[in-house]
């Protein structure tokens, strides 16, 4: 079995009991007896992989690979926590294509100018605490002590589910890693362009940024069968209107940016009723955050424009601006020759999602691999990578990690 | 005071307790002790306007000015229950307005060539029993037995809510009335446009012909972040697209027909998914029902276009078909006439809403008498109606009731 292939399979392993909380579905959320199990799986993989482990103050499972030098370290890593009812790949495929890549190496007795190590972080998804992207703060030295002061579903703290790990909140920060060489993560691409594209593999150039808005549209309600067209004021055909100047301004741009509307419910809501109020989200993504605040100035303006000539008032509410998370260019250029080593066309593309990368950023410089899933689906038992995809991602991270050498050698 | 102010201060007074059900607000159901509280006041009015009263099988309320000959008789009605949290116009005006029309004919010694009925529907809302309209379709002699086996809210049937008045669902049809001269109907518009135009009244042409749809849109979910605009297949902005297709079919028919999105949902309904299904009602009036289908036949093949242009599925039922009640031309002139006599410009309009008269013209000929009402506002306490404007529709309808004798005796 070659190594993509292996990886796929052990992510499979991991898709159920005892590595799953759930008896009938995949749900392995930070600290559970699943976690702790599949954190032993794993240890005993890269150990198999000529890698020394250790668990860290936060509770990652890292996985260590010796070089012909001492200095910073190569991190590769994603995360092995999961959502509920989740597919088996969103996460652990990354930390197994670590292992394998490391495996090969070991295999072929080779040693890097560079330590390897392979993290597999504990929470991600923010599936068990609200909170996400805990352990990679920790990791990274961003986290805000405040974060820590959660508690689950059922009241447990974040310090009492930490308790079986012998760990505390106390001693959480303690996991900042010290200075790196660079941060490396593949990760399925929970989206559709790579398959549309016919292509296994591609270069991620960064997480989007993202902006949200709550936008209420009000007109006037009024009985549908009495209230004449020229004297309506409806919020919904007004609201419908702004909708597809949205998604217009979005296509229009040709580019990455991407703008959502996700949300809209209608006020009064009866079939005989003409609507009065309207309320809906809009989220705007783009690697880029001009473009991306460019086309939020030309959407709330559209949305002026629109309200105005129809009478209706509104409002409009920013309610989340995170900002972009570039990967390294350098690094870029590196990806893209190991792809193009394994005779795949080189693909650069933005991640649409937020990832472990964008927080490991502040530490070092990131590059991410993203691999093709079918049909896009994600966060659903029927997330699927071929195994054939996964060898070539794990050759691309292989031949990454050489070039990567050649580089700090000379 | 002038007859139109009283019947404005006569419905203020129907609009609180013991004529309400409610402490805090205006609801006065079929069958109620606010109802035959009611009636017993309107029973009074009527004694003192020179009509003998009676109570019908069905329990509406009729008072009768006799003629000077016994034939057919001219009817005059509307209805005395009320929604939940009522205006206090919305049926009972054109009771009171009827009453005072009598009165006056009664003060001056005149009788005219047939009897004049007044008739307080005692079941127009339907806010009680989950039927609506089950007097005047007793009266007209179009009702089905099977109506009559409904219970209220808290599961009284109507037969037991019949029994304090004497009365069964058995005898219900009883109250089938003998064949009638004509039925007039004044009643509030619950519209903008007579305010819109500066009018007072206006010649109600027939009640409109309603289709309701029920629209279900089927896209594909992905992810905000990660579905690129190019591969979405947006439920939520294709039913945009509709919801403006649906509204420009029905402007551009520079006609009464007015269609309505009232109801819409989105679903999954999150701020960072794109929406994968839409479902929407269309509800499409217009007092000329090829009108109303030809407009439902344009709505349905742009549904289909747009549809089939963004690659998503959908499904359409026709959930109501209601026809079209015309009012009589014969009896519109009259009203014209009459209004014009008044020195007010004669308007014909359409009702989007339905009256107890789209029910009594499978008796008689009807005709309706719109009174403009404050901002179009209806089943609301905010409704209002100027003394004024009831004095004018008072004067109309006394003129009509004299070209009606006129017109017999020719």
């Amino acid at each position: 079995m070659v190594g993509g292939v292996r990886a796929v399979a052990r992510c499979d392993e991991l898709g159920v009991a005892p590595y799953s909380d759930a008896p009938d579905m995949l749900f392995r959320a930070y600290l559970t007896p699943a976690f702790a199990a599949a954190q032993r799986a794993i240890a005993g993989w890269m150990q198999e992989a000529g890698m020394q482990t250790r668990i860290d103050a936060a509770a990652n499972l890292i996985g260590r690979y010796e070089g012909t030098a001492d200095g910073p370290a190569l991190l590769i890593g994603s995360h092995i926590d999961s959502v509920r009812d989740a597919g088996r790949y969103d996460g652990p495929l990354g930390v197994m294509l670590g292992i394998e890549a490391v495996a090969a190496l070991h295999a072929s007795g080779r040693r890097l100018p560079f330590p390897i190590e392979v993290i597999a972080f504990g929470d991600e998804e923010g599936s068990r605490f609200p909170a996400a992207m805990l352990t990679s703060r920790a990791v990274a030295g961003t986290l805000d002590p405040a974060m820590l002061e959660v508690e689950d579903a059922r009241g447990l703290s974040l310090d009492e589910a930490l308790a079986p790990f012998e760990l505390s909140t106390l001693t959480f920060a303690q996991a900042a890693h010290a200075p790196a060489l660079a941060y490396l993560e593949a990760h399925i691409e929970q989206g559709p362009v790579l398959e549309s594209e016919g292509l296994a593999v591609g270069t991620v150039t960064g997480i989007a940024a993202q902006l949200r808005y709550a936008v209420m549209v009000a007109g006037v309600a009024g009985h549908a069968g009495t209230t004449t067209m020229p004297l309506r004021r409806d919020a919904l055909t007004a609201a419908a209107e702004m909708v597809l100047a949205i998604e217009r301004i979005a296509r229009d741009d040709l580019s990455d940016l991407a703008a959502t509307v996700g949300c809209l419910s209608v006020h009064p809501g009866a079939p005989n009723v003409v609507p009065g109020r309207v309320d809906f989200t809009i989220d705007i993504r783009s690697g880029d955050p001009i473009r991306r605040d460019r086309a939020a100035e030309q959407i709330i303006d559209r949305i002026a424009d629109i309200a105005e000539r129809r009478g209706t008032d509104f409002d409009i509410r920013r309610i989340h601006d995170l900002p972009a998370s570039p990967c390294d260019p350098a690094l870029m250029d590196l990806l893209d020759a190991a792809i193009a080593a394994q005779g795949q066309p080189p693909r650069r593309l933005v991640s649409g999602a937020g990832h472990d990368a964008m927080v490991m950023a502040a530490l070092c410089p990131t590059a991410m691999l993203f691999v093709r899933c079918r049909g896009g689906t994600s966060h659903n038992p029927a997330e699927h990578v071929d195994g054939a995809d996964a060898e070539i991602a794990l050759q691309v991270m292989i031949d990454f990690i050489l070039r990567l050498g050649d580089h700090v050698d000379a």
